[in-house]
């Protein structure tokens, strides 16, 4: 597979610098290529601005018609195209940061939030003139897999922890960005207890980053809904009869087949 | 009340402005004093880098111990300091943005992480020595008010929608983040359909900002559980009589009162 590692973290003697460089030549051993966007050593912005469209100042900024337009046009700044070719060239996508205020650092969130424009990642439509997302659309076709490090211990980021399940934190990324844009979208691998982390913690993390990447490949992804698959209603809520008299973001998975 | 006022919307001439300009009119008229934090006029750089701490490159950056010195040395970078005096002249805090990939745009994520630093904003001890947070910290005693725009209509960002609820995308920051650090966090104020607003929707987003705005002093926040009041085990999650048997980011939130 062509491998796109998306990394966002300060210090690259860190322990997620560590486990990028392991990740990434553990992926080459495998017969992997792989590409990397490290978004401090870039010097990436994370700021979407009228320059990024070549929008005049002068006229009201619409995010999402510029950003389309100039993507239709070719003219999005060069950075961001190059990010798209990157993502072009890739069959999957690692994402890997620390978690900051339980969510990505700024810096990551602006790859987001410039380089999924509407017309490359999201806002393309199906032959039956519907618009693709959730499960499909621009992105489809491609693996994802977050990585990310906590301090918190694995009991206060589980499904009654104090700080919230680490999947429901991530749902705005996994659901709503990556699969949103058609990616399968595998299981998180969330790394706790990173601050006070000693040696043989460096080595079960790298480990475990070892088994996930292997299975990159074939991984079952986590089973969202699609929303054309039949289980939402025209006003785009979820069918009364699926996941009955439930809330909550977990009603946004199929339940697992029986064994 | 002192009302500090954080924007983050690239277009001032935008619904968003719009909005910006008529809550600040309106709660100059309720005699409440507003500072704005208008972070893209501003230029706030949102990237935590060692620059913000005096830190030496060539010496491995960890951020949490590296920004506790620096906040303690009072050599935080000066437009750091600069909105913690803000924040400590603040009674509220109003965060106004709009919703890009179910999250904050990227300028406002990198406020919270260059400016909410530990020692200032978290990690502070209480008199028992145990460290505050969730319900009680650097920022308790002040409020806040989440106001954000989305494309999606409101049933797919409601209990069953599509996208997820609206609350539960808002948590890392609502909990994670505004509780965490011991504000009062109100219950946000979505305003859905923003793409397609007309003038009549813009009339009546400002009239839902503007019944906000009068009930910021007085409105209930949301009931989350605090972290010492006795609603959690020493493992940090949530003790199995309450909430019995279940999960998601609701069971954080205490029961309402019968009436």
């Amino acid at each position: 597979m062509n491998v796109l590692w998306i990394f966002a973290h300060p210090e690259g003697r860190s322990l997620n610098g560590a486990l990028r460089d392991h990740g990434a030549a553990t992926l080459r051993r495998g017969g992997h290529r792989v590409r990397h966007s490290d978004l401090y050593a870039m010097g990436w912005n994370p700021v979407v601005g009228a320059a990024d469209f070549g929008h005049d100042p002068a006229d009201r900024l619409i995010v999402g018609a510029a950003s389309e337009r100039a993507h239709a046009a070719g003219v999005l700044a060069p950075d961001i195209r190059a990010e798209h070719d990157k993502i072009a060239w890739a069959d999957a996508l690692v994402v890997q940061f620390p978690l900051w205020w339980y969510g990505m650092p700024a810096i990551l969130k602006g790859w987001f939030d410039r380089v999924f424009v509407q017309g490359f990642a999201f806002g393309v439509t199906g032959g039956d003139g519907r618009t693709l997302r959730y499960g499909d659309g621009g992105l489809a076709g491609r693996r994802a897999l977050v990585v990310t490090t906590a301090g918190a211990r694995a009991s206060g980021l589980g499904p009654r922890g104090v700080h919230g399940d680490a999947e429901d934190l991530l749902f705005p990324l996994l659901h709503g960005t990556l699969f949103y844009t058609g990616m399968d979208v595998l299981p998180p691998l969330v790394i706790t207890g990173a601050d006070r982390a000693g040696p043989a913690d460096h080595a079960a993390a790298a480990a475990a980053l070892d088994a996930r990447l292997h299975a990159l490949p074939t991984a079952d992804p986590i089973p969202y809904r699609s929303e054309h698959g039949g289980d939402y209603t025209g006003d785009l809520t979820l069918r009364p009869e699926l996941a009955a008299g439930r809330v909550g973001l977990a009603v946004h998975r199929r339940p697992c087949p029986a064994r």
